[in-house]
């Protein structure tokens, strides 16, 4: 932060406000702290027929790579319409989430990524302009080689040992290596 | 937002972005697009002899009414982190993570709030500068009326449900009403 978005002021401090313990970006004249805070993405793994939805993404980061559909979470808005929303813009498609199931806090990029476990309901899946492929995978076809994020590899890997077992529960756990 | 913090201009438009659907603070003269995201609130519902931590809170908002600890999850931090780093500001007590317990979407206040289960590691809690009174309450003496937040009310009944039941589960919901 170059600039204090309240008053323009260019005499920003990065200091340890009175009462707290962690430096933050205060502006010198007009006196507000802007905090800044780690991000929610949310998204879905959908399953219909056994298989799971995948898109191939058409957009930075990890352009080329197959992930779970999944983004950033927007104000005014619940976790599970978030991740229905994600999941539309990415495939085309509509599902119905079952549970919650994976979290991780990711503290070296300030993010903490949250799937649900979902229904997809129709076959009218498709490519969208975030994804320039989407596929439903056998566990067999998974393109573990190709994954685009840790989470999406790890939240696979849960479903894959939790369908064997016949047991799915909700897993919250820390990715610190990227 | 007033001023782009990244080039101080003045010249700041609330207009949806090409390839998005809502509506975003862009600067004209540099072309950023400066998004706001839902934050993220950690905390722990944390038992010792059967017994339940709270805290009368020293600050705004709610003042003077008891709560779990909880806060902002700060960058380059854990959600585990996060509730153990509030339990300790709020209380100055130590304690340990046992599962994740319950989840809230507060979409008309662009927030989530995320409760641990934990144990209480010792007998040292204590007033803070945020909390003016820290408190065992046995479940018949939770002060019901005096609480600060529903999501602290939601975590405590699903707790007191949970116990007699012998069966604790994560719980992840919507609250939509203040």
């Amino acid at each position: 932060m170059k600039y204090c978005p309240d008053c323009g002021s260019s005499n920003i401090e990065f200091k340890i406000p009175a009462d707290d313990n962690l430096k933050r970006h205060i502006c010198a004249d007009c006196s507000v702290i802007h905090y800044t805070n780690p991000n929610m993405v949310v998204g879905a793994l959908c399953i219909k027929d056994n298989k799971i939805l995948m898109a191939k993404r058409n957009i930075h980061p990890r352009k080329g790579y197959w992930t779970l559909p999944a983004g950033f979470m927007e104000n005014a808005e619940t976790l599970q319409a978030g991740a229905l929303r994600e999941t539309f813009e990415e495939t085309m498609s509509e599902a119905e989430v079952k549970m919650p199931y994976t979290m991780f806090s990711l503290p070296h990029i300030n993010q903490i990524h949250f799937f649900f476990l979902a229904d997809l309901l129709d076959d009218n899946y498709g490519p969208t302009s975030e994804s320039m492929e989407v596929k439903l995978f056998d566990e067999s076809e998974i393109p573990w080689d190709e994954l685009a994020f840790p989470t999406v590899k790890k939240t696979l890997e849960y479903y894959i040992q939790d369908k064997k077992d016949n047991n799915f529960s909700f897993r919250e756990e820390d990715i610190t290596i990227w």
